[in-house]
């Protein structure tokens, strides 16, 4: 296992070019939020804003449009049963995340499926949450596209069949290696296993400071973000991504005892703004 | 009367062991708010999630389902009448809290029955608010459960039928041992009163800064949080729970002529991390 | 004129007593924000809430509940229209705004005569915005109760029949006396008439930095909480609530081109405990 | 191309009459923000509210009213199709935007066109975002106001019929002058055609940092707050108004990666203090 290192970060977010628009940075679109779970995808747009992607749009259950709009502006928003709109938009794409309080109902199901349906090869694709559980249940054929799995060690059992507890590195490379995919195995020090390579990488930092409801959507955000903007080789900006999350919450648990989702979100402008100094 | 020490909070507030995740620091589910009393039940849960407990959902009147998840997306939401989903959700619990601005009418009568009918025998269950005006009121039947009754004095009037000027410790302590419940009755020096024991506590700090409205469901929340996560002996960490409460108002109060329920929610994270340190 | 001094304002804001509750620090109930003004009512309860009311609660249009939970969890709403309700609640009011955002149409006047019909003589009721215009331009007679009219300049043309131009402190303090209410007049130096004597009141503090959308609004809470909580004398109560508003804008002016009603209330409870101390 | 400087702003942002009150500094009327893009016009009311507007109206969807008073109660809200309202509102407005979030389908284009039809020749009329491309899809007829276009390139491609890569400033110029009106074309050193007159500005500030979504949203708002209120000559005042809103990104860029459009509006207060001291 090689660990990430700030000097990685450092190489990923580097200063913008000037002569750039918002164009230049991406477009995200977070899915998910059913009329339960809407804080979910709530925080998984707004890591996406914060972490600076050019255009973010959620596509969530009508109920959510307000809540995100009174934290978030920034983002627009579309029904996600709104198959029309969501065919317009996702061929414009640079980064989807789908899961985030997605619900794993008929709703559910039939949303992942045309979104499967509708994305293309070179388009990131991040799977989480409820889609994962979904993706294993249903035993869905994953479509053509960069996707990258962030599941919780439960939800990587369902995904993979290995039990958490004889989820070894090599075992859990050997299924990722088969789906094809980038896999994130979040846990106290994240895994991850990228396609088209066969090192393997631990996050070294974070704490039981993030072991709270929401912190995986906040991930979703970030990794959406980070991709849709950065010109870095991929592997290598999944790896920052991933390492910016728990390092923000290690600068703030400094003094906080537990570090919130929304906290973490808050505090990605100027984190970054120290690794691209 | 034995007086709560900060000492016995540090004792409660412990660093989390680092190979920890959110399962580890317990499911909370705070009931209530009704079409009148939202902002009550709001309180509750944030004071859950600031507190540190793993997952925190909210079941209350949907006309609240926005503003929560504009104040706190990290929360998930349920409509509190909905039984059948309050039925899959109950014995997940950890900490179930009932009462902040449930009100008093038939749904609110028809939510306690239903909880208490449904509720464990080794969950906590934190009784606030209209919910001691019901028992009382209604004669209900308590149910199996490690109950918390959290009254101000004219409720604990209502529910032990002493009237406020005739609570003395003594006279107190004998309705609680009837109820084989923990006692909390809420004044400027709030009294303690556990089950198996026959020492009485009193809560030293805090002051009038705290007289404003929505106080009593801040506690709840913050009773919620440290039930769901701490190891520590159970009356500890009740004891720490108020404690906590009310130590933060002094901080704030400082500089502050009120402090409101939310600047002590906000406030948890840092306070909590002093403690620990 | 005399000017209010700091050192009145120093009498008013007292160190709270320990040994108080919220119930000690009074009812207020705030009425008005139709589905075009909601803004208004928000406004008016948060100044109530921070400035140290007991219990505060908004009677407005159902559209406002969730803007202004979202923003204050502390306060109650209820229906504006709904009389049983309100029926029920004005009788335990210490104090009553009704007016912010309330508008001049036939709901408005309806909820303004019901208000006038159920207020009781030892109760203060603060009658702003289009609540005074409505009382012109229908020649409602004024109910028994502690009146006090917060009216800007044109708002007073409307209710004095003094135009603008002739707004002298005589003929302004002529009317107030047929109308046997506390008037304030606000302007650049606001100006304050009172029952019961002769000297006329006006203020020194404040600048063109107040002038913006809502600052009205602001005034009434402060008003509403000043008067629910402290036990000085009524005349001086209000004086330090008018002083108050604007010394607290003067503190953030020397930072801020404009100082928005929203930043004077979340200043509240800091200026009040310079004061207090 | 002349640059703007600071000392232009500096002569712009005066320090304000004492003698003054809200009508003084103007009413500004936003209109946009349909169903799916309602942060937009959000963003633009704020900016307005922040930068010390007298009075701001916002006209949108009645899907946005909850979610912009839960942001900003200092604004009232009213449904952008009830024309019988805004018919009543627009003769009172110094200053009018339309166009953030507002759409491209039908509705926006009856909205559009009803103001288009309602606007005075001594208003401000900033046209922004989707409202160009209707003018430029549509071929509509512009009304008689002081009309301010505010594209970014692909829009002034729209509007102009210069393709993006040929947009030079004589080219630009030609067609401003026969639009008669002000346009502003966005870019990384936006620049400003004023009417009137052969010099052609330049916004010497700004950075990468500010190519994210809505910050044209947020500048539409400061160039209404200043045209409302203050006095310079009108072509200084829009200077003015797109040099602050590039150089508060520069002030907040210092310590952050990105600088969002609503911590832009936050920080108007400020820095306009310091520019009028």
């Amino acid at each position: 296992m090689q660990q990430i290192t700030k000097s990685l970060v450092q190489q990923v977010i580097r200063p913008r070019t000037q002569e750039s628009h918002k164009g230049n940075f991406g477009r995200v679109l977070t899915i998910g939020g059913n009329q339960n779970f809407g804080g979910a995808i709530i925080m998984s747009a707004s890591a996406a804003v914060y972490s600076g992607a050019g255009l973010v749009t959620c596509a969530t259950a009508p109920q959510n449009f307000v809540s995100l709009h009174a934290r978030l502006p920034e983002a627009m928003v579309v029904d996600y049963q709104d198959e029309k709109k969501l065919a317009e938009l996702i061929p414009q794409m640079d980064v989807i995340v789908i899961g985030p309080g997605l619900g794993t109902d008929a709703t559910a199901l039939a949303v992942l499926k045309f979104v499967f349906a509708q994305v293309r090869p070179q388009q990131n694709l991040i799977i989480d949450g409820s889609a994962i559980t979904l993706v294993a249940q249903e035993k869905l054929a994953l479509p053509q596209a960069q996707i990258i799995f962030t599941p919780h060690q439960m939800e990587w059992q369902r995904l993979s069949g290995i039990p958490v507890t004889q989820q070894t590195p090599t075992k859990n490379q050997a299924i990722q290696q088969k789906l094809a995919a980038t896999v994130i195995v979040k846990s106290h020090r994240t895994e991850i296993y990228l396609p088209d390579s066969t090192i393997m990488w631990q996050n070294p930092v974070g704490s039981a400071a993030m072991a709270t409801g929401g912190m995986g959507d906040c991930l979703t955000g970030i990794l959406a973000g980070f991709l849709a903007q950065f010109s870095a080789d991929r592997a290598q900006t999944i790896l920052a991504a991933v390492y910016t999350h728990s390092a923000i919450s290690d600068q703030l648990a400094q003094k906080q005892y537990v570090t919130l989702p929304t906290q973490i979100i808050a505090a990605l402008p100027k984190y970054m703004a120290e690794m691209a100094s």
